[in-house]
C-alpha cells in the first residue's frame, strides 16, 4: 500500500514547484540581484510609523496574535465605509483567496478568469479541483463583459477580476465595473482583486456596497503599504460571506507584528501619498528608459510597468533572461500576446539607474 | 439561488467561531488579564538574539519572504540530523497540519485521535470532511497502542499523537513510541506532534529517521522559542511527503521577520536552556501553589501544568471562570475525566505570584 495515501485530487496535482522566488534565482546565479524589480514589492518600504510599530511589537511576539484582528478590522471598516463585520483580515490576498476557493469550489465546479491573469488564483482553483475557464484579454485589458458572459455559459460559482490588472497594469473605471455587474449571473461571486488600487487614478476603485452579496473585494499591505514580507491583507464583503471564513480559516494564523504594522500603516496617510508620488515618478522613468531603447511602455495604474519588447514572447523572454543575468530581477506575462512584454516594478532612483544601465546591454544580447 | 454557492461540505460545517482568543475575553470583561497563562505561550519570551534579528528584519519587510525558507531549513536539518529536503517550514503547526489534512483527507476518510486531544487538529479534519474516530486517554495519557489499533479497525489514513500531550502535559518515552510503531497499520501516517518536546525529559523525542514514510513530526517556534505571534513551525518527514506540500501550500505565505527570528532562535542554544530552566522552576511553583490549596498537579513534560481540581468538570469550570474573573487567563480540558483539571501555563515569578494570590479566592468562590 502506498504510504501515505493522498486524496485522489492531490494525486492529480503537478509536483513541480509552481513559484520560484528571487532568492532561489540568486542562489542559482551565485550573486544577489542589483535591482529587485520582479515581484511588484515596494522598494519605498513601509511607513516609518509602521516600522516603529513592528519593531516595538517584536517584544510582544511571545503572544499569539488576536485571532479576530479586532483593532485593525475596526480601523479598516472606518476607512472603507463599512462595518467591522464586513472585513476579514488574512495572510495576504494569497491566503484569503485560497480560503475563498476552498469555501466555494470542489471538484468539477466552474470558475472563470482571464488567460494570463494571476497564476496563484489558478493554482488554488486547481488545488481544490475546480474547472478553470479562461477568456482572453482585449487590448491588454481584462474584459469584464466577456468574463461575466462566460460565467453564465459555464454556470461558474466564482469569477476573478483584478482591477487594476496584473501583469499588464491596465485598468477599468470603477463605474465600468459596477455597470458590468448587471450581467454577473445569479449564483456567481465576483472576486475583485484590488491589490494595486491605491496606485490607480481616482475613480478606479469600484463603489460597491460592502454588503453586496455578489462581490468580495480583496486588498493587501504588500504593495502600496510596502509590507509584502508581513503577509497581511484583507477582504471586504457581505457579513455572511465574511463570517463563513470562520468555518475553515486558521484562526490563530496571523503574525502579530504584521497586525501591528498594518494598523500603523493604514493610519499614516501621508506616507501612502509619498509612495504614490514616488511610484508615479518611477512609472514615468521606466517609460522614458523604455523609449530611449526604442520600446513602448503600457500605461499603468499599478506600481509596475509592462514594457512591450516589440517582438514575440520568445524575444521578450530572452530580454528578461539577459536582464536577470545582469542582476536585474524582473518577470513577464506568460500568455500570448501579452508575453511580448516584460513587467518591471517601480523602484527608487538608484534602482531605475541600474535598469537604465543594463537594459541596452540586455536588448543587444537578446538580439544577438 | 443562494449567493454565494458554498460547497456541500462547507454548508455542513458549524458557523460558530471555534476558538476565542484572550483579547476577546479581555474586551468582554473590560479589563486586561493580570496573568496570561491560558495558551501555553512562553512568558520568558524569545532569545534576545532573535529579538534583534526580527527588529533588524523589519527594515526588509517590503520583500516577500523566501518561499523555500532555504537558510532556516538547512539549519534545522543540521540540528535534526536530517537533510533540508526532509524539512518543511510553515505557518506554525496549525498551518502545517491543516495542509497535511488537506493532502490526505477527503469526505469519509477515517482519521484517529484521542478524545480530548488537540482541537485544532479535529477542526481541520472536519473542515475537509474526514471521519474522526477517538480513543480515550488512559491514566491521563494518550494511548499509542489503542490509537494504532483503532486506526487498523477503521482503515485510518492518518492518526494524531502528541508527545508530550496537550492538554494534560503527560508523555511517553520516545522508545515506547518507536516500539508502538510496529503496530501502525500500512497506509496510515502518524502525525507526531512534538510542540512541547523541548520541555520534556531526555529520551522523550522519538528517534525516528526523517525518511521513515510512516511518520511526520511537527515542531514549533511558538512554545520553547517564545515566538507564538510569529506563526512559524516545521515538519520533519520523508522527502516525497515533504515535497507533496508544494502542491497545495501558500508558497509565499511565510512572514520574513518570523523566518529571521526562527533562524536566530534555533542558533541560540543558551537561551533555550535558560527557558527550560525557568519552565522547570515554574512547574514546581504551580505544583506547590496547587498543593497549598489542597489540589494535586499532574507531572508535566511541557510548559504548562494540569491541576486536578479534585471534583468533576463542572467544578473545574467554575474554578476556571473565577480565575478568569480575577484576571488570570487559563484554559481547561474539555473531555471527562480530564476535564476535572484546569491547565495553567508556566509563567515568570510575578505571574506565579498572581496565581498564588488569586487561586484561593477562586476556589472559595467556586465552592460557594
Amino acid at each position: 500500500m502506498t504510504q501515505p495515501r493522498y486524496t485522489d485530487l492531490v494525486n492529480t496535482l503537478p509536483s513541480t514547484v509552481p513559484f520560484v522566488g528571487p532568492e532561489e534565482q540568486e542562489r542559482s546565479r551565485g550573486a544577489p540581484f542589483r535591482a529587485r524589480l520582479g515581484a511588484n514589492e515596494s522598494l519605498f518600504g513601509p511607513s516609518p510609523a509602521a516600522v516603529r510599530a513592528m519593531q516595538a511589537e517584536v517584544l510582544e511576539i511571545w503572544k499569539y496574535g488576536d485571532p479576530s484582528s479586532h483593532e485593525l478590522r475596526h480601523e479598516l471598516a472606518t476607512q472603507m465605509g463599512a462595518r467591522p463585520e464586513n472585513i476579514l483580515v488574512g495572510e495576504g490576498i494569497d491566503g484569503i483567496l485560497g480560503n475563498l476557493v476552498r469555501l466555494l469550489i470542489g471538484p468539477g465546479d466552474a470558475v472563470v478568469t482571464s488567460d494570463g491573469a494571476y497564476p496563484t488564483f489558478n493554482y488554488h482553483v486547481a488545488g481544490f479541483g475546480g474547472d478553470l475557464h479562461k477568456v482572453t484579454y482585449v487590448d491588454d485589458r481584462e474584459d469584464p463583459a466577456a468574463l461575466f458572459a462566460r460565467a453564465r455559459e459555464v454556470d461558474a460559482k466564482l469569477v476573478y477580476l483584478a482591477n487594476p490588472d496584473n501583469p499588464m497594469g491596465t485598468w477599468h473605471s470603477g463605474a465600468a465595473i459596477v455597470a458590468a455587474l448587471d450581467d454577473l449571473p445569479d449564483g456567481c461571486l465576483l472576486l475583485l482583486d484590488e491589490a494595486y488600487v491605491e496606485f490607480a487614478p481616482d475613480g478606479t476603485a469600484a463603489q460597491i456596497s460592502a454588503d453586496d452579496p455578489r462581490v468580495i473585494r480583496m486588498r493587501t499591505f504588500s504593495k502600496a503599504y510596502g509590507m509584502a514580507g508581513a503577509r497581511i491583507g484583507y477582504a471586504i464583503g457581505a457579513v455572511d460571506l465574511i463570517r463563513s471564513f470562520d468555518k475553515i480559516r486558521n484562526h490563530f494564523g496571523m503574525n502579530r507584528v504584521a497586525q501591528a504594522g498594518a494598523l500603523a500603516a493604514v493610519r499614516d496617510g501621508a506616507w501612502l501619498t509619498h509612495v504614490q508620488d514616488q511610484v508615479a515618478e518611477a512609472r514615468a522613468r521606466i517609460t522614458a528608459i523604455a523609449a530611449e531603447n526604442g520600446l513602448s511602455a503600457l500605461p499603468s495604474a499599478t506600481n509596475f510597468v509592462a514594457v512591450d519588447c516589440g517582438a514575440d514572447g520568445a524575444f521578450a523572454t530572452r530580454v528578461l533572461e539577459e536582464l536577470v543575468a545582469r542582476g536585474v530581477f524582473v518577470r513577464k506575462p506568460a500568455v500570448t500576446p501579452q508575453d511580448r512584454c516584460i513587467r518591471i516594478s517601480c523602484g527608487r532612483p538608484q534602482d531605475m539607474d541600474v535598469l537604465a544601465e543594463v537594459l541596452p546591454e540586455a536588448l543587444a544580447a537578446a538580439r544577438a
